[in-house]
C-alpha cells in the first residue's frame, strides 16, 4: 500500500445491477423493514437468517430454466457454492436439516442474487431485497393460508395503502380446468404460463401463444371462456354450477379450499382487496395449492412525487408449496408463504412522495459563540453534548476547534436539525444555555431568537421543543 | 422438479464456516444490533449499505497477504467480482465515488467474507458480521477520534459490561519509537507486528522474533524497555521526559494528539476503561494515527452460563486511516472508525447467560374448549385473534379445526406465551372471555384458574397482565 497505488486507475463503480443504499432511500427502507417486521412479530413469527451462499447442489434443480441466472462462487478449492437465488429454498433446506422442527413461522429479510439483465427503470436488479414470511407445518386446511393473507392486509394497511388488489387462485382449480378442457398432461405447465400473461396481453395474443404451443383452437377458447372470470363468492358459484367444472375432482378440491379460505378471511376481517382471479397462474413450478399476487394500480398523486407514473405491478406474491422440503429430506413439510418486493414497494413509496423522512435524524446541535478572543468552547460543547447523549437526545456539534456561529447554524440547517443549543461564555457562567428552535421566521414568536434556560433544566426544555417522534 | 428428485442424495448442510441464525441466537443478535444502532444514531450517524460483492479490482491491493482469503465470484461473463472482505474498503470506495460528500458519519452492520480456516470454537467463521462506525471528513485534530471512543463506552455501557479495556496507542508514537531506536525503514512494519504479539507472548519470545527478523539484540531491548509500558497520563509524562523519545518529531506529534484526546475524553466523561498501551500495534497497514482495540477479560460468572470460559479477546478495534479514500480517488478524506466483533460479543453474552430472551415473543394464545359436540370454535378464535392483532397484541392460536384444550395449553407453554385467552361457548354467549396468566402455581392466587372478563374489556385486561416490555 505505498504511495504509488494512488496513481492506479480504479474503475470506481459498483458491480452491474447492484447499488448502494444511503440517505433517504436507506431511511425509507429501514422504515419499511420495521413496519413489516412489526406485523410479522405480531403474528408470532421468528427470524431465520441463512448464509448468503449455499452449496451449489442445494440450489440446483429448483428454478427450472432460470437456473442459468444463479451466481456461482469461483472454485478456489473446497466446496462449490452459489449465491442464494431466493429465500424459499434456504428455508426448505433449513427445515430438512432440522427434522425435530415440524412447524415454523419464520420471516427473513435479505438480499438475493440473480444474474439477470438489469433494468433499473423497471426496478430489476442483480442484487435485491426479498422479504419473506412463511408458515411451515401440517395443519388443518387453509388456516395458515388465511393468516398469510391477513398479514398481507396488515402490511399494506400499516403502510397506509388503499389501492391494491390481492389476486388469488388455486393450482388445483387451474389444473382441473385444463384437464377438464382436454389439455394433455405435458402441456399443462406451458398453457398455464400462457394464461398467466392475461394481465399483460389481450386474450387474442394469449390464445395465439396457446395454439403455437400445440393447443387446438376450441380447447383454447373453452379455457379463455373460463379463465377470464374474476370476482369473489360469485366465482365459487360459477365453478359449482358449471356442468363440466363442477364434476372435476381437482376443481372440487379447490372449491372446498376457497370456501374455507373466504370464511376464514371473513373471520379475520380481511376480505377487502381480494379478487378471485381464474387467470392467475404464477410462474414457479413448486406451488401446489392456493397462489396469490398483490398488484397495485399506483400512479402517484398528481404533483406530489417526482416520478408521476409508477405503473401497475406486482408488489408481493406467494402461495402454498407442500413438496419442496420433501425434495431435500424425503419428509415433506407443507408450507405456505409470501414474498414482499421491497425494492418495488420503496419505488412506489418514493413516487408517492413519502420519502419526507429526514435521512439524518438528529435532535439537537450544540454550538458556541463569543467575541474577541473566542476560544471555541470545544470542551464545553463536548460536555453539553455528553449530557444530551446521556439523556438519549440525538446530538451533534462542530468538529472544529473555533467554528464561527454562522458555520455552525449552516451545518445544523443542512442536516435538518430542529433545535440549536447555543453556549456563550457569559451565559454558561450564569448557569444558563440558550435553546433555539430552528427556522422560526415569525417576527412575533417570542422564541424567535431562542430562549435562555437554566442548565439544569436543559434536557427538559429541549424535550418540550422536540418534534414528536416520526413527526417529519 | 418431478417426483424423481426426491430420491436424490443432497448434502444437507451449510457451506463450511457459515451458519444459520435462528431462535435465541437470532434474538440476542437482534437485541445487540438494536443496542448499537441506537447508540450510533444518537451520535447522528446514518447507515450505508453496500453490495455484498465489489469489483475485484476495488479489493485488490488493500489487504496485503490476506488477499488470498478473498472469495471470488466465478467468471460467468461480464465483470469480475469478489465478496467484500470488510466494510472499510466499501466505505472508502463509496466516498471516492461521491466526491460531493466531503464528510460522512456512517454505520454499517453486515456480513463479510474470508476464506480462512474456520475455527468455530474460537468464533472464526468464513461468513461473519461486522458492525462498523466511521467518521469521514477533514476536522480539527482528535475530535472525531474522541467521539468514536465515546461511542465504544456507550455501546458497552448499554450492554451492561463492566470489565473491558480500551487499549490505545498512536502509530506515529510507535513508528517514532522504532526510528529512535534505530530500526531501519523496511523493518518497521515487521517489527511492529512482532510488538503487537506482546499481549499473547512473553517478551523473550517477541525479542526472539525481532532478532529473527534481523534486529540487533540491543535495539530490541531498547524497544522492549519502551513498549512494555501502559497507563494513562503517566505514559504521556514518560514520553515527554525520555531524553531520546521526547526529541523525535513523530513521537512529539503523537504526544500532542494523545494529550488532546485525553482532554476530550474527559469532557465526554469517557476516560474510564482506557489504557494507553505502547505495545498495541494493530495488523492493518492502513492506519495512520490513533489505533485502539477493546479487550475483555470475560470468564462467565460461575454457574450461570453453559460455557464457563470465554477467555480474553478482542471485541472491537479500529483507528484512524487518512489515506485509504485517496487510494481510490486521489483526493484523500481522513477517516477514523471502529469495528465491533458482533459474533464474539454474542458468544460472550451467551456465556454470561444473557440469552434468557425468549426467541419467540408472543403475548397471548387464543384457545377454546367445549364439551360433547365441540365445534372447535375456529371462527371465534380467529375473530378474537384479529381483535388482538388490531390492538398490537402479539397473538397466536392453534391451526387445528378442533384442538383439544391440553394440546392448546401445551402449545402456548412451549412457546413461552404468558397469557391464555380461553373461549367457551357459554361464556362467549354471555359476552365474556377468560384470561389466564400461564404458570400460576400458587393455590391461593385468585386468578389461578383464570378470570372471566367482559369481551369489551378484553384488550385492557390483557394489557394489565402482560409482562413489561423486555421483562424476560
Amino acid at each position: 500500500m505505498g504511495k504509488d497505488d494512488r496513481s492506479k486507475n480504479f474503475n470506481l463503480k459498483v458491480p452491474k445491477g447492484t447499488r448502494d443504499w444511503t440517505g433517504e432511500d436507506a431511511a425509507l427502507r429501514d422504515r419499511l423493514f420495521e413496519t413489516v417486521t412489526t406485523v410479522f412479530k405480531r403474528h408470532g413469527a421468528t427470524t431465520l437468517d441463512t448464509p448468503v451462499f449455499e452449496l451449489k447442489e442445494i440450489l440446483s434443480g429448483k428454478y427450472g430454466e432460470d437456473s442459468k441466472l444463479i451466481y456461482d462462487l469461483q472454485d478456489q478449492g473446497g466446496e462449490l457454492c452459489s449465491l442464494r437465488y431466493d429465500l424459499t429454498v434456504p428455508l426448505a433446506r433449513w427445515l430438512a436439516m432440522n427434522p425435530s422442527v415440524q412447524s415454523f413461522k419464520r420471516y427473513q429479510i435479505a438480499k438475493v442474487y440473480r444474474r439477470d439483465q438489469p433494468a433499473m427503470t423497471k426496478g430489476r436488479m442483480r442484487e435485491f431485497y426479498q422479504c419473506d414470511f412463511d408458515i411451515a407445518g401440517a395443519y388443518d386446511a387453509m388456516i395458515p393460508d388465511a393468516e398469510v393473507l391477513k398479514i398481507v392486509n396488515d402490511v399494506f394497511k400499516a403502510l397506509g395503502w388503499e389501492s391494491y388488489t390481492i389476486k388469488m387462485n388455486h393450482r388445483k382449480i387451474l389444473d382441473g380446468m385444463f384437464k377438464a378442457a382436454g389439455v394433455k398432461e405435458d402441456l399443462i405447465r406451458p398453457i398455464s404460463s400462457a394464461v398467466d400473461k392475461l394481465d399483460k396481453l389481450p386474450w387474442a395474443e394469449v390464445k395465439q401463444e396457446m395454439e403455437a404451443k400445440g393447443l387446438s383452437a376450441d380447447i383454447a377458447d373453452q379455457i379463455g371462456e373460463w379463465v377470464q372470470r374474476k370476482g369473489g363468492d360469485d366465482i365459487i358459484e360459477f365453478l359449482k354450477s358449471d356442468p363440466v367444472l363442477s364434476q372435476n375432482e381437482d376443481v372440487k378440491k379447490g372449491i372446498s379450499d376457497m370456501e374455507l379460505l373466504f370464511s376464514y378471511l371473513d373471520a379475520f376481517d380481511a376480505r377487502s382487496h381480494v379478487s378471485f382471479d381464474l387467470s392467475l397462474a404464477r410462474g414457479l413450478d413448486y406451488y401446489t395449492g392456493l397462489i396469490y399476487e398483490v398488484v397495485t394500480e399506483g400512479s402517484a398523486p398528481q404533483g406530489k412525487g417526482k416520478q408521476q407514473e409508477v405503473g401497475v405491478g406486482s408488489v408481493a406474491a406467494g402461495g402454498r408449496y407442500d413438496n419442496l422440503v420433501g425434495m431435500f429430506s424425503g419428509k415433506p413439510i407443507p408450507c405456505v408463504g409470501i414474498s414482499f418486493g421491497i425494492d418495488r414497494i420503496i419505488s412506489i413509496l418514493k413516487a408517492r412522495g413519502e420519502s419526507t423522512q429526514r435521512a439524518k435524524d438528529v435532535d439537537a446541535f450544540v454550538m458556541a459563540f463569543g467575541g474577541k478572543g473566542f476560544t471555541g468552547m470545544l470542551t464545553e460543547r463536548m460536555q453539553v453534548a455528553q449530557e444530551l447523549w446521556a439523556s438519549d437526545i440525538k446530538t451533534e456539534f462542530s468538529y472544529k476547534l473555533k467554528p464561527k456561529l454562522p458555520q455552525q447554524f449552516k451545518q445544523a440547517e443542512t442536516a435538518g436539525v430542529p433545535l440549536a443549543v447555543i453556549l456563550g461564555e457569559e451565559e454558561l457562567k450564569a448557569g444558563k444555555v440558550k435553546i433555539k428552535v430552528m427556522g422560526i421566521t415569525d417576527e412575533n414568536n417570542p422564541e424567535k431568537d431562542g430562549v435562555l434556560v437554566d442548565r439544569k433544566d436543559m434536557v427538559t426544555e429541549i424535550r418540550k421543543r422536540l418534534p414528536t417522534a416520526n413527526g417529519a
